[in-house]
């Protein structure tokens, strides 16, 4: 925490900072500069709150700067993290320089409509699917999700094609069953700050898929991953999927950037989902090639056997012959970083 | 749902696209303009997803237009609800020109403070109390509230004071104690959209206070309010804590113009939680003679018998004497709007 | 300026930032702390460029603490600026208690149309005169004022109904004119950061009205203010108008917050825009309401006599009788603030 | 314009609305639907100010439909535009398939200087070199750029270097100039929405290359471009250059979605400044290989032969060897889109 002084501020108002400071079993470190005085504080552990200096006479502002987080950090671990899906045709790598691609339907359905998903996946040569059994939808009268039938689906895919598994889970009830069933928990954008979820996947012996929330900051998004690793899970995967912003062209603004800033101030992987992300079908490719050009550890794609027919974003789902296309583009363009796709 | 066609689409583009709608069961009205042609979509239940229609040949863009809520709605029920909470000194009403001033501290620490907190906030009048005893923090190594012992202390404070208990759940198992010990049920912002949790709250048998996501739309925040209802739960009030912009003076942009858009939408009363919603000692007593001006229907105001010693949120905290004054000046200004402090 | 290194920086980083500071002729304090060390940069006039900080080994951050503006700013001026606006019907004063209520239509349509917005302004009470004959408008193809001859007739309104005008002005052109036939010259929040037109209007011998960009922090709309007054105009007055955010309800988000900022911080008055602010009629008398009571030095609002024919932004304007209760609601709270309105 | 009515609105409230629209000279399309009634509005040329609707009795809200724009629209021209800049070593294309760098420093600090970077610029094989003389600077304290002796500089490193030249004009005096002494004409974002500069160069006989605003939608950015075809210059490159958001891990969030999204809309072409849309040296590079993947016309980039020592935008700015390895990148990425470097 740095205390800013005004310009102006008398030798005894800034004395008096200190001393409140030192009250506070904290200490403080007095910067007198041309313009005006500044005062450090050390001591802390953590951030503290010290909501009386705000008020304080001669104070212009308080400033914070400690970084809170600490095992999701680089200054704890300096290399990548790469996170290890066991599926049953082989691990899937991800981090360090291999690119997973997770792609299938926004919602299972059916039987078939995640058979077809599958197929499509598998044959374009990703090795992760994604399909939700439990959909958090903004209306309540909206498809909620087939629940744990949809996760049996899911158990059936992973069995008939080799493919690992990603699904979302919403509470405790239903990250027991995704953690039994699935190979990866997500954890969507709405929960990010459900810290009791959170904790409860800390505890889960399967990887975490973290999506950023619809206004996180990187901080924010790198202490919701603290949450996860600090109960003992620390298979962490993040996931950038578009923040609110004033823009109206796409439904959400896909905040690419964040990726070289968490690659520097953590070692977890960050994979993107331009599918979300955008919200409109005809983004989803070019914001792909995008996602993996500025260097992402792979990507969540909406792919549906016939999107305009899909329970849930269809607007935003591709069918399947685009997404072999964007396949064949992400692995050229991962190539001139000299990455691959796993 | 509402197709806009561009200029110079064809009329086959404009047949092929009501072709669509109508094999997908609904109608379409297209309407020629003398720029262009739209195609109106009726017949369907509550929002669609037609997500092949933006992609078609000649389509510029699809504009949603059904509002998806029912009971929220003052379409449904055009006069105000107003919520009665009982309290050991009588009942409180909320909405319909009673303000609720609901006050206390951030988090509940001890003993000590909670009755201090509570002596001041009786003594300016109020007479509903918030405390929380379970905390979500941004970080796992922040403190997190008292739990049970913090529900305890609340229900101390009710039969010592009078007060209505005003508390926050986080998960299910926090909610079934919640329901228990306090008066009214609060569900935070960062929980606005954890739908499972909002579902829970439905089946409670106590009101429930829910708080505007940090990002969270109009239609959404109704939307989550509707999830409440749909459950058979219809006290619900709404409450304005401020929405994440780039702006930087305060931690949250206080969005006042949200009370007179929610009053026109909507039967519910909504509060204004200027502590939050600025983050700022010193913006609380304007803020909240703004909030009471606009039109709110009552206060949710951080107060802290010694707020510079606060384990949570000491910076936005006020203390009692300027909860007085506070309290002074809203009376004052309800009284302008003929409306009275409860 | 302070740089926060990583908490594992080795003591040769923390000295190579060190000596690269002092190469750039400034100072380096180093604050060792529990988890890390900062370092605090002194000797610096105004804002520094240090590019080169933020990429050298050990650096987590650099944090810019010196606030950059002086002419605007309390520390400069502890006392309220009061503005006074000389009219045929004698001096308007704004600021330091006084409240000043600008209003009329958005655009000067023609003699009658503005006869009759400054007959109901003056009758509701106001003593300033809005109305534009310079209109920045989103599209090419929009009315785009009257121009000289909406000066003209503004003229005569002060002439007939001894009311002082506010008019403004989109480039130097229309400044020379605006300057000639206007009591105070109003810059868009449009041109916010035109700075070439900032700097004539520092220049002008009239007061300048000046309006918060629609992203612009607190800091830059100061800086703004900063420009007019280092050429020597230090009659600046200060409008909050809306700010864009992810909010859909309202055309922009009113601020209200920065009225006390923009206080804390700077001595000069500051105004509140509810018409753009919302961009709904219904929503403009609550929100005038909401502004005086925050604080703010006075309200701009359009009214215009038939809201429903008029030229440009129609959907925000208010009607005349709509306008007199908007009065004498807004006295009754400056009353509450022991304000009044001028 | 389409008017949606309340679920419950009555029959005479449906035609209440329906007069008003035809008495404005407009005509009025009701579509009942199983929910409620909508009503289309036909017959205005270009957008409409309807204020009187919305405050009707059964009016939910009103929706704008038509798109403001003509000139910029695909509807008006299908094919793309392609730019060329001549310049003393040859053409240069931008658009349909040919990618244009635009590099060099921030500002023109003197000869050397740019001298220097133009060398680094044309080494790694761009043809077009950016660098202020007018500079729009936060503060009024910081170096606003030489003027017209950095035009003279730029008119040397043109005949020196046969590079072309890219600088901006602030205000119609520089206008003047940089048309007299460069090859494509620059408005920054803080003058997107300065008209009466736009005019300006809408009369000029060189390109523009005119940069979104900070907070500017889809819609606005192209009828900004609008202003300039609408006096008659069609040659008008748009530059996304990050936008204003609460995210704060760069200066600004880059949004490159908005690439296709104006790509579908207009038949411009539109390049990306990944150093002011980033804020951030480390981050230029990995946003510049993504604008590309993307499918942007080109890039603009700072180049500074001395980063660290730079006076303005130096934390943005990138030495030559990082530059040339950005070229080589993006370079291999336009060939995977069939693009090519121009």
């Amino acid at each position: 925490m740095l205390v800013v002084m005004q310009a102006n501020a008398s030798e005894q108002e800034v004395r008096a900072v200190c001393e409140r400071i030192e009250s506070l079993g904290l200490r403080a470190h007095p910067i007198p500069g041309s313009m005006r005085t500044a005062i450090g504080i050390t001591g802390n552990k953590g951030a503290v709150d010290l909501g009386s200096l705000d008020s304080m006479p001669g104070v212009v502002e308080c400033i914070p700067v400690s970084k809170p987080y600490k095992l999701v950090g680089r200054e704890v671990k300096p290399e990548d993290t790469v996170l290890v899906v066991p599926t049953p045709s082989g691990d899937v790598r991800i981090g360090g320089g291999a690119l997973a691609i997770v792609a299938g339907p926004c919602a299972v359905e059916n039987h078939d409509q995640a058979f077809a998903a599958a197929e499509a996946v598998r044959a374009a040569g990703a090795r992760l699917f994604r399909g939700g059994a439990y959909k958090p939808r903004t209306s309540p009268y909206s498809f909620q999700g087939l629940g744990l039938e949809g996760l049996k689906i899911l158990a059936d895919v992973r069995k008939s094609f080799g493919l690992g598994i990603v699904t979302e889970a919403v509470d405790h009830e239903s990250l027991d069953l995704v953690e039994e069933y699935a190979d990866v928990i997500q954890i969507g954008a709405r929960n990010m700050q459900n810290f009791s979820l959170l904790k409860r996947a800390g505890r889960a012996r399967k990887p975490v898929l973290l999506k950023r929330g619809m206004s996180a900051t990187l901080d924010e998004f790198l202490m919701a991953a603290e949450y996860v690793m600090s109960e003992g899970n620390y298979n962490v995967l993040l996931c950038e999927r578009g923040v609110r912003t004033f823009s109206d062209h796409t439904r959400n603004t896909l905040d690419l950037s964040v990726v070289p800033a968490v690659q520097r101030a953590s070692h977890l992987p960050i994979l993107v989902d331009p599918s979300h992300g955008t919200g409109r079908r005809q983004k989803v490719r070019p914001l792909s090639r995008a996602a993996v050009a500025v260097g992402a550890d792979g990507l969540l794609i909406e792919v549906h056997p016939n999107p305009d027919r899909a329970l849930s974003d269809g607007l935003q789902s591709i069918p399947p012959e685009e997404f072999q296309l964007l396949m064949s583009e992400v692995r050229q363009i991962a190539s001139v970083l000299s990455r691959e796709v796993n």
